[in-house]
């Protein structure tokens, strides 16, 4: 067995993982953010002591910890480098971890067990490289290369939603102007949403997004599948805009499968197909070498957990 | 004792290459292009025995070869799977120059010897990571992760050129527009003097291509280092774009060293300290952990010989 945790910023969560990647068990309490590290560890502590007691297990049945953060760590040192929304900053969180339990402790960035995560739901023999990709406010990545994830030289890599596809375009929140997160994250089409519906005041798309009260990342896509042209457009150039980070992900890394993650992947198949047609037709060396596999990721949730119990696997 | 060999569209380049990298003796022959692999093979083997033959080694002395071939190989069959220039496909190249010599014999991208090169020529036992950029007629990359070529599952990994910075732009050979060659190539760069000269034709730019009677990859650089405003704006312009590329480059390897190589290299430190303000301005975490070194290639044109003769070390 292993224990996964994964550390947000509103709340912990721990899952007991078994060999087949199953959660088992799972539970999870807010986080103090502004209390330090050390509160942190306590919580954790806690949290684990529930956990084996729900599940009749002894620590001996533990082979390890795994500690998933938003945000930058060295796990070499057991330290959290920083977070974003949790006040840490060179903290040795897997350190303090293991005053309660003697257990290896490891530490990633929870994008990168997300990854991880999918990359053992995944369990297919002829993968070794994935990426995966979550499409949510923002843009994640996480870089699975030979079975493990690859995070750099200082566990920052894998910021795939901050490489630029419109050099001078949308300003994005890192501050650069036109990276892939401006043009194909959640926030991004409901940005182009709400400015269909100001030029477009009497489409369809205005009129359901008059009626629902908001614009969300799903408006565009109901009136879109509902026949809207100006829905179908604005989902059109979102598609384009995912497809042309993902055909750059594929010339770069030529994994051997890409997974799909987060809110906007529930539109299943209608964005697998446009997204596959688009990075087939151009990536690099198209016709001549196998191209990676691209499909919905498969764990949701779960992927943080799962991938931060089996980085000790 | 390393033997290692640049297989270009017209010519064959041989080195034997000491354990320190250098190159102690090196010849050529033309390649015979379109009359097959076993034709290749053969003039490789000629060129081995004249090498031994001239540096009174023998066969023993010799740990392995090393191919780099300017196109897509497996490795692990010995074979090219396609090139470019040279009339191949599926061609088990390295099992037929083990038929003339028995030694271990490796085959590679020669932009990934390019790059495997520039590593061993680095020496810094702090770098692990490394990405080389040959800024040539197109874009070249090489991705070394943990010391060793990482070419993907299919060795065509590493299209760093045919990344695209922005969406819709030029439109590149590739097939793709804005690819990240149609900006910062020396094709892109004398695409953009030409143009600044139909724009200004009294500026000195225009001035001096007439003069010269031509332009080339220096035009606008000559100009501009001599106060012209015109070549000033396509020389910025023209850093923005690399930088662009390498800042996303930084997002998604954060290597420890990125080596920018190639024509364009010869600029020197005009080129790389507005690259650097820019990189080190906009990559992300910037100021939170640490960022990689860039610098400029070392080896030339002979990068790709002693990353060929490497790849067995």
């Amino acid at each position: 067995m292993y224990l996964g945790i994964d550390l947000g910023g509103t709340g912990i969560k721990i899952g007991m993982v078994d060999e087949t990647g199953k959660i088992v068990y799972s539970s999870s309490c807010p986080t103090r953010a502004n209390e330090g590290y050390k509160a942190i560890a306590e919580d954790m502590a806690k949290l684990i002591e529930e956990t084996l007691k729900e599940t009749n297990k002894e620590v001996t049945d533990i082979k390890s910890i795994g500690i998933g953060v938003p945000g930058c760590v060295d796990n070499a040192k057991g330290e959290v480098i920083y977070t974003a929304n949790i006040d840490m900053l060179h903290a040795p969180l897997a350190v303090e971890l293991k005053k309660y339990y003697d257990l290896p402790v490891y530490l990633a960035n929870d994008a990168d067990c997300a990854a991880l995560g999918e990359y053992f739901a995944l369990n297919d023999e002829n993968v070794k490289n994935l990426i995966a990709i979550t499409l949510g406010t923002g843009v994640g990545g996480g870089i699975i290369i030979d079975g493990k994830i690859f995070a750099g030289s200082n566990s920052v890599a894998g910021e795939l939603g901050h490489m630029v596809i419109k050099s001078g375009g949308e300003k994005c929140g890192c501050g650069r102007c036109g990276c892939w997160e401006a043009y194909a994250s959640a926030t991004a089409i409901i940005r182009e949403t709400k400015r269909a519906i100001k030029e477009n005041p009497d489409s369809l798309l205005a009129k359901n997004a008059k009626e629902e009260g908001e614009v969300n990342g799903k408006t565009a896509f109901d009136a879109a599948w509902a026949g809207c042209e100006v829905a179908k457009k604005v989902v059109d150039e979102y598609f384009t805009a995912i497809a042309e980070g993902l055909t750059n992900i594929v010339n770069i890394f030529q994994p051997q499968a890409i997974v799909i993650g987060g809110g906007v992947s529930r539109q299943g198949d209608k964005l697998l197909n446009p997204i596959k047609e688009h990075v087939y037709k151009y990536c690099y060396g198209s016709g001549l070498v196998d191209v990676a596999k691209i499909s919905i990721a498969q764990l949701g949730n779960d992927a943080g957990i799962v991938g931060a119990a089996f980085l000790g696997k």
